[in-house]
């Protein structure tokens, strides 16, 4: 298992991660299987979506935050609800398939760590899977 | 790693790709392990829900479609970017055990390919693996 | 694969399985790999939220209910649709690393079942796997 280590600089981001998840499929030397991505944090999220135009994070981030509203009346103290709200929506984890020691993706396929709580310090672990 | 090809009809549909996946399990002569389903597009998604009554999908795809509003304003110019918000709610993958050959399913569960900005050529990517 | 027997007693909640799960990997004796579990429900769902403060499951429960309608005009009669509408944004499936043995998860993060139809007799599917 290897992690990343990440710090985000706003309260609300998506990270594009794809170029250090594939550093780390070449390192393993692992030609064909499976790498899986899992963020192990319960304000923040990870997610399959266009790399390309930067307009479509801003677009899905200012979206979810209309979906989940920050304020509502929430039980829990610490004010974050809505992060972990959306950290159950989006989802902790991933999984890309490997052929030939690279991840098959879509053309506009990229791997986004999702900050809903920032700005903080996170972790992301990765595990690359032969077969 | 195999692939499916589908071709979408409308704007927002769910396609039933159980057998597929099932004959593609089959195919791979693997008895035990698990499946899994890849789309490789950023406004598709792939889910498990109810095979039997055709009105649950008509349910989902017509809730998602308020949930998440069509027009609003979004910074993506190629107008889709409600499609690509509901890609990251649904996801982009799914995984199912196998036993004896078989998908370990619920009695009302199916495998659906999420359309959310069609119609389009759209493919499916599937891996089975042993264990 | 192994399964877990579960009896919910409301209509929406969220049950903590995360010690039944890391007892499974245990006496599965598998000290690396990957743990996935699976509900083969389409009124459920899985997900890993934080297990400290009871308050933010609530919360969970609550917001979800005002993003995805009780009743909404739906076609399917059997008067459930919200619930399968929550099972295809939440997702059926959850994977978590192992290793020495036990489950990688951050501090706070915890594995819930969730409940979106009941009450009922539930089950959860798990399956470790080595590597």
């Amino acid at each position: 298992m290897k992690s990343i280590s990440i710090k985000t600089h706003s309260q609300f981001c998506m990270i594009n991660i794809t170029s250090q998840i594939q550093n780390i499929v070449y390192e393993s030397g692992i030609a064909d299987g499976i790498v899986r991505v899992f963020v192990p944090h319960t304000t923040a999220a990870v997610t399959i979506n266009e790399g390309a135009d930067p307009a479509v994070v801003k677009d899905i981030i200012k979206e979810l935050d209309k979906i989940v509203l920050l304020r509502d009346n929430y039980l829990h103290m610490e004010g974050n609800s809505a992060a972990h709200i959306k950290s159950t929506l989006v989802g902790a984890s991933e999984m890309v398939m490997i052929e030939n020691g690279s991840l098959v993706l879509g053309t506009w396929q990229a791997i986004f760590f999702c900050e809903f709580d920032g700005p903080r310090q996170r972790k992301i672990f990765i595990k690359v899977i032969e077969g």
